[in-house]
């Protein structure tokens, strides 16, 4: 009876110390579950998304920091992408040469590795510590996989407890590791996706510009003024998107205007600047059917309106133009002047930007005209200072 | 003492239920867990994703059946997407009205829903088992919420061990329709920009050829034959991906030649033919600085090559000539033939293939105009089958 009861009381502890162990464990996968799906929500943000990874490794494996080092494809190096505590943000960009240090013998073995005593250890490299300050003394670090590659690795450094890392928690970083990986494999993809539309969109308007030697590049550097005005107001991402692709293409409908009337080097008789100032329109009515330009299409038609509304095709007036077109129109102007035409040189930024000042409130939206101005004033006196 | 014994006898019961909770927790989680990774890493293919929730919802919540249906945005019914056992693939496509049955109630109300005897409940729509003769009895519903909008609901059917569904399945069935939200999320919206793009191309490729009467059109007709071609063939979607792109593109070239030679009714002079045989090399260049039309880039500039070396401009052979270009010369060869042209009035199916069999061996590659010939015809019977 006496041996029953002791057994009994034996299973109660034991049973006890199951329980906390899978309670544990329950607790750590809902932080990797958290985890996993705020990454596949995050699909045009990753930085976001890795941040939170390094931050809740760090926390769930009771570490003192950690951090996410990405393999730079063209060198073989580790570079430090994100820090969480530790020797903080002064670490990022920094780059372990390939195998250099735990996190390169890791990413160069793809297996994950526990050292509790650095100091024991040859293949610490301490001289990121030395230049920091911070002291490490334990790091639990894991390979990030994806398709078959290794394109980074997760680090923790310094259990808060002083105990050592263990194979139970190698286990779960290399959870977040494969979510990490999953995260930033997406986001590539997507950014691939979005990049290759961008660089198609421009490569095509750089050859319809490039039928004239005057309009060479032309729609590159529209693109770049409208960008920076946009970006100055603030605009959400959606709409810096749109002015972006409708600076890209707002010229676009030139390919359908008559060659002889786009070259002609004279003046162009009423009926051809009639024909010529169709191309807004047409410009529009190529990408009608191009759900994602929408938005685009409107400034694309109406980026040759004036301000003060005497402007074509449809004789809009200010507020009622399309913001994008009113920045696309103080850009398209800006470019025209600063490059040479048939008929004269190009004029310098100075001589342009008094002559923009001149068709504001006319042509042009004065504010736009004004914050432009700024920008490349702003930015001249940077490239000189 | 002897109270002592019984609740300490007592304590091991009760930790032990404890314990297998939290065990049965775990095992929900892993699932989860599992699912919420995978569906993170089929970007591309979200179909897998979604069979894969439906089933392990019913597995992991022990019910006989499960089934996802999504909104349909524009009338507002929900659409059988995925079925996991049950009735089966019969239920696939079929609608509930908006607000019809406990799914449609689920969806208008946005909140899981449980209901243990659909005998007893006024809600249930009974027309789905009156044709697939499955007898519902017990349904636990919840619905996909993303972006502040209910886009579907999951539903599992009949517990397996004829218990009742209770609050803790819901709470399972809804973090598995956080998961499903998001991979169906991510996947419109990948799918978005794909879209985009593809529509893009269209829309800059269908501008060129309207430029000239005789080639509206083109390039999307040639893009659908080539196509036709490609998925014959097997291709993996990568490959097919290029082929599309380039079949879009093969004419981009054409933007850098001159109109008196693109549109000169008779026929070219030496000289002429020289500057317009330059279409494909300038349509490579245009695209030469896209990284995501590397591999098209090729086919566009080898898409007038002759299978027996005779072509332009690099006089490549047989398997020597990208088979993306190969493919785009059986079908811009065969859009050529059945469509009118200055000097001849479109030919017919049947005249046009007898062509393409002359060509094949020397112009085109002999495979491939056989492929082309059975889409054809094939398609031909069919339609008057």
């Amino acid at each position: 009876m006496t041996s029953e009861l002791a057994s009994d009381i034996l299973s109660v502890d034991q049973v006890r110390r199951e329980l906390e162990l899978v309670q544990h464990r329950l607790n750590e996968l809902l932080a990797l579950q958290e985890i996993t799906l705020a990454l596949s929500q995050h699909l045009e943000n990753v930085t976001l998304v890795l941040h939170q990874i390094t931050a809740t490794a760090a926390s769930t494996l009771q570490a003192e920091a950690s951090s996410l080092l990405l393999v730079d494809e063209a060198t073989g190096e580790l570079v430090f992408d994100h820090i969480y505590r530790g020797s903080g943000p002064e670490l990022r960009q920094k780059r372990l040469r390939p195998d250099e240090g735990i996190a390169g013998w890791v990413a160069t073995h793809g297996q994950p590795l526990i050292v509790n005593d650095v100091g024991q250890d040859p293949r610490f490299a301490s001289r990121f510590d030395e230049e920091t300050g911070f002291r490490t003394q334990s790091i639990l670090c894991a390979p990030l996989w994806t398709r078959g590659r290794v394109i980074g690795v997760l680090e923790v450094l310094n259990r808060c407890d002083g105990r050592p890392f263990n194979e139970e928690n190698s286990r779960l970083l290399q959870a977040f590791c494969a979510s990490a990986a999953v995260a930033l494999d997406n986001a590539r993809l997507y950014r691939a996706v979005q990049q290759g539309y961008l660089e198609t969109l421009y490569a095509l308007a750089a050859a319809i510009d490039a039928k004239d030697p005057y309009t060479r590049g032309h729609s590159a550097r529209v693109a770049g003024y409208s960008l920076a005005i946009a970006r100055r107001l603030n605009l959400s991402t959606p709409a810096l998107d749109t002015v972006m692709y409708a600076a890209i293409l707002h010229d676009v409908g030139k390919i359908g205007i008559s060659e002889n009337i786009l070259h002609k080097p004279g003046l162009l008789t009423p009926g051809e600047k009639e024909s010529m100032d169709q191309h807004p329109v047409i410009g529009a009515r190529i990408v009608e059917g191009v759900a994602f330009l929408r938005e685009a299409r409107l400034c694309i038609r109406h980026h040759h309106e004036w301000y003060d509304g005497r402007g074509y095709p449809d004789g809009l007036r200010g507020e009622a133009i399309p913001l994008g077109a009113r920045i696309i129109a103080v850009a398209d102007v800006y470019d025209a002047l600063t490059t040479d035409r048939p008929y004269r040189l190009a004029w310098s930024q100075a001589e342009a930007l008094v002559e923009l000042q001149r068709d504001a409130g006319q042509r042009l939206d004065p504010a736009l005209v004004q914050v432009l101005s700024e920008q490349l004033t702003g930015a001249t006196e940077l490239s000189y200072g």
